[in-house]
């Protein structure tokens, strides 16, 4: 078939909820700083009732990434549920104007579109609470396999491991992939996630994923260890490919005995680090289906992690393909 | 009556979808650049479609300016109405969350919350084209004389003498604001609201208002002249105070012979310069409801521009308190 996708990503599809925290209103909401925890309906309505005022954009990892993709120039497609309300139209608006192909039908008559509650803490660092809503409604039966048999690279969120549906969904993509020999690139997400499906997870990557993202805290916890080199060594034995993200000390990429250390790129001002990881993903993802070398695939991530840190929201506000040739990639 | 708030504002209550935009899109939908158009629903849809993705925030040009005067430590009352949906919870929401007393009903069974679509262009131009949806349901009824008679100044928005209702509920806030002796600040809002309303805003003026506030276009439109001199002198015998922003070039507050020219604050980039005037009104109203000597209010106001224009969304993202307080104000 036709390679009509670099990337098509399936996830949570959600919009996010930006707003400035202090210190304290974590702790007062009993909110661990860097993670993502889930919360029903009311506990999303109680926990918005006290933050501060905030803005409002489309979110979700993978559609992030697939967001960045197309900014960089590239083909992307994705695979998600919003329900058919205000925030749904936003969602699929956003998704459409960027070019990403997305025409999953929007849930009618049940929950609403998910909802993340990012609070952002002075020194850039988002912790997210995420109402599922809609998402979780992405059964098997809305993924079409033509995307995923198109696609040279089919893109997954850990975060899918949480809802059963969504899970199933995964499992058909994978094997959609699998059968059409796509390559398959999965993201940990977030500790959490690493924490609660630990062994579904590392047997996911030993049969299935090609190229593994994750950042620093999620690896080290899916091999259980608080060393970054352990973890790295764990790491080569089982998946092909990992590029891992560490902050202001950038990024890791491992291929075997290659490792490739990649430097972040410095941005003046880090005001909302949410959809750094997606963006480096983004980049890197892109990289790999254009056959860019693999440090410079690492660069690409690096450059588009560093625009989305440096403003509110989870997606680039300028085109990532001008700041590429910029950079001379 | 004791004086609760230092400002009570009355506008239409609008929830902003900013996105980027070039200049040849503007040219394409025949929107005139930095103006403000209305749009009906199947516009709103049509033209939303078109447009770039962007951040969703809370808007509505008084509404902006009272957060900013909340942001600046005051005390703040909003009049106003939003649908029963999605968007209309976010304005509720943001608006409360600043500490800005807002409890009108929101209208149930009606048009969805308003919305303004805005396009950006590179030099950080905003150019709107609102659909009012509920917000022209504000009616006389919603007018809560209690919040008026117990406000410092009342301030209203141009924007109002669009919707028939929302002009009555207009009316009757500047019966109550004078009856009780309040001061009454109006914004002549957009050079089109102007030419459509050009008598009825002189007659009002002459009446009613204590306190214009006006960027050029709008006050050369108000005079029907093309020189900002000419403007002021005609401003001069029919309104006792005035503030009238020139974009880079500062603003200029003219109080009968009297007449302050007070530096813009220089910005590094500006991103956005949605809600400029709606926060130069803020610093300006919260320095008179203060006591502040004239220039001090105007250069409150450029301090609040300033801060609103260097990213996207019309309210300020810090504490706008802080940022008078290391001015020295």
């Amino acid at each position: 078939m036709t390679e009509l996708y670099d990337v098509a990503a399936i996830g949570n599809a959600i919009v996010d909820v930006i707003s400035p925290s202090s210190e304290d209103f974590l702790a007062e909401e009993g909110l661990v700083k860097g993670s993502m925890a889930l919360i029903d309906d009311a506990q999303a309505v109680s926990l918005y009732g006290r933050m501060t005022a905030g803005i409002e954009a489309s979110g979700g990892s993978a559609a992030n990434t697939v967001a960045g993709v197309a900014s960089l120039g590239g083909r992307a497609a994705y695979l998600g549920k919003v329900a058919d309300d205000q925030l749904g139209q936003v969602f699929v608006h956003d998704i459409n104007a960027i070019g990403v192909k997305f025409d999953v039908a929007p849930l009618a008559g049940g929950p609403a579109t998910a909802r993340c509650l990012i609070n952002v803490t002075p020194d850039g660092q988002r912790t997210m609470s995420t109402y599922l809503g809609a998402s979780i409604h992405l059964t098997p039966e809305d993924i079409d396999a033509a995307v995923i048999e198109s696609a040279k690279i089919i893109y997954l969120e850990g975060y899918l491991f949480d809802p059963s549906d969504a899970r199933r969904a995964f499992a058909k993509a994978a094997g959609i992939a699998r059968a059409s020999e796509r390559l398959i690139a999965l993201t940990l997400s977030d500790s959490f996630v690493v924490h609660r499906h630990r062994e579904a997870l590392l047997g996911f990557i030993d049969s299935e994923v090609d190229i593994l993202l994750a950042n620093e805290a999620e690896l080290t916890a899916l091999f259980e260890t608080s060393s970054f080199d352990t973890a790295v060594r764990s790491l080569r034995g089982r998946a092909k490919l990992a590029a891992v993200t560490r902050g202001e000390r950038g990024s890791t990429v491992i291929a075997g005995d290659q490792i490739h250390d990649i430097a972040a790129v410095p941005v003046e001002k880090v005001v909302d680090t949410t959809g750094a990881g997606d963006q480096y993903a983004a980049g890197f993802l892109f990289g790999l289906a254009k056959g860019r070398p693999l440090d410079m695939c690492g660069r690409l991530g690096s450059i588009a992690a560093a625009e989305v840190i440096s403003h509110y929201g989870p997606r680039p506000q300028v085109s990532l393909q001008d700041l590429a040739l910029k950079a001379g990639l």
